[in-house]
């Protein structure tokens, strides 16, 4: 399974997601701007993942004395995902009063992302429960909740390698979800590689699909749950919850305690981040709209009412 | 306004909608083996604008004395719309008897082409009754029903542009619709250049945009309509006929008589297309995916009860 971090003797290592699956490129960051620079650009992208990035890249802001910027810089690099605030802070506070504060934002770094790994493989325990013994499930998922977005084995992707394991998984049915196509290039890419069978389509195939009977379970990550269970998460994830409710279909969030945001009241509370034009205008280096305007909203929130269960590391949670 | 279609002296002028909006492309054919493929290919597309090139392309084929052998070949060209078996069914029967069958051809051909524009025209016109004047209305809209997809005003934009000349418009919603993007590749362009208003969004925020309020009402267009009033349209018009129902929203379906199919008795008989995986790994000559497994549709099918009225040029009707 695909790893997308490395650190070794103070360089922060990123895969540069925007390259794959055509190339693996690895970004060497020795400070902060080079972190907060990569999650800005998407090159590491996926709620856990970047709450890992941004604790290494304060890591790394240590190592020069320059904690508290480096904490409102990292902040400051999408508004959408909890867990870049969460890893912070939590940095932040076992920096406070440590004799060697670059030692312990280090090793506070090195847990977030050990724990992000055991949350991944108790979530995916813990989903089986959900998917009774004796036949097999065809999953749908959007965007990517896998290994690149996570560092572990994934939130969404981590319960099909669960299902998997146990002899209980059918085939997933992956959105490619535009615009950035995370499904088509991450997640397809990462399931085939590890011989996951992964049937790819067109984010607007998604109703069709279940109407068709193809599909038996929703289950997504998350980038930011607020304190009533709505659930912001990629553009497109809205939309999938009512496909799903629709089609008679459980519809579930895996996601990390770090995902949860007791701050924001409701998904009306989340501010969700606008990207530019030429995301949607085009399509990678090729242009294929003219120049017109477009709306690029990068997230949605589902509202608790459509969700089925959170798959979590301290256990389910039916809203 | 643009027009796809062109007829001199024996030579059928398609304009190429693949290479648009980048290139203006005139494809020449001479005889109906080169209509068929610009049908098969999506040179051409558009239930009511694959009629009217069938036909011509009869009248190519009857000045060479082939009309029986051409109106299968141009019949088999696509299975899904309704309107290409109708007009060759047309063309035949004005020349089964006629005494120049290469003339009577030709003449039925621009006689199909006129009724659609008028059809058009009528449709827009009777649509307005929908839309009480005294305000503006937002139209959220699937693929591409326009000028370049019927040779006249078009269906779905026939009615945005007299709600437009009405001064009831407010902006209009353009999925871009993937595979193909005909919704960022032709309607972008054709609202765009004559002036009106396009924001132009992925497939999976539709949902979104209507939850946000901006949208007042979906309007598309259909390849066929079963006697139950099931309709077959671009995939993704199934899921936004859903998110319009679940936000309050009426769905309107404008399509001429011509894609009425009486012997087609509900959605189950309608026999979906399926393409290659090409166009969903990638785009244009843009690979995005590993090389992994597609379902790929060309249209799915939205039942008569989502559906809140069809614009017709006959009349308006609600299932």
């Amino acid at each position: 399974m695909i790893r997308p971090f490395e650190y070794v003797d103070g360089v922060f290592r990123i895969l540069d997601q925007r390259a794959l699956p055509g190339r693996e490129i690895w970004l060497d960051c020795v400070d902060e701007q080079q972190v907060a620079e990569a999650i800005k650009t998407l090159a590491v992208r996926g709620a856990p993942a970047i709450g890992i990035a941004a604790a290494y890249g304060l890591a790394l802001a240590a190592r020069q004395g320059r904690l508290e910027t480096a904490a409102s810089l990292l902040i400051a690099a999408r508004p959408t995902a909890v867990n870049l605030a969460w890893a912070v802070r939590r940095v932040m506070n076992a920096t406070a009063d440590a004799a060697d504060r670059p030692a312990a934002a280090l090793s506070e770094a090195a847990a977030i992302w050990a724990e992000e790994i055991a949350a991944n493989e108790r979530m995916a325990a813990l989903a089986l429960e959900l998917f009774p013994a004796g036949r097999s499930y065809n999953i749908l998922t959007h965007c990517n909740a896998g290994a690149l977005a996570t560092g572990g084995i994934g939130t969404a992707l981590g319960v099909v390698r669960a299902l998997k394991q146990a002899g209980r998984l059918g085939r997933v049915y992956a959105d490619e979800t535009r615009p950035l196509l995370q499904g088509a290039r991450l997640t397809a890419y990462e399931l085939d590689r590890d011989g996951i069978e992964v049937v790819l389509i067109t984010d607007n195939m998604a109703g069709w699909a279940m109407h068709q009977g193809l599909v038996d379970a929703v289950v997504v990550g998350a980038d930011r749950i607020a304190a009533n269970f709505d659930t912001a998460n990629k553009i497109g994830t809205y939309s999938v919850s009512i496909l799903a409710r629709e089609h008679g279909l459980p519809f579930y969030v895996a996601a990390p305690q770090s995902t949860f945001d007791a701050a924001t009241p409701d998904g009306r509370a989340i501010v969700i981040e606008e990207r530019g034009f030429d995301e949607v205008l085009g399509f990678g280096h090729e242009r294929t709209a003219p120049d017109v305007r477009v709306f690029n909203p990068a997230f949605d929130v589902t509202p608790a009412a459509n969700i089925t269960a959170f798959i979590t590391e301290t256990g389910l949670i039916r809203p």
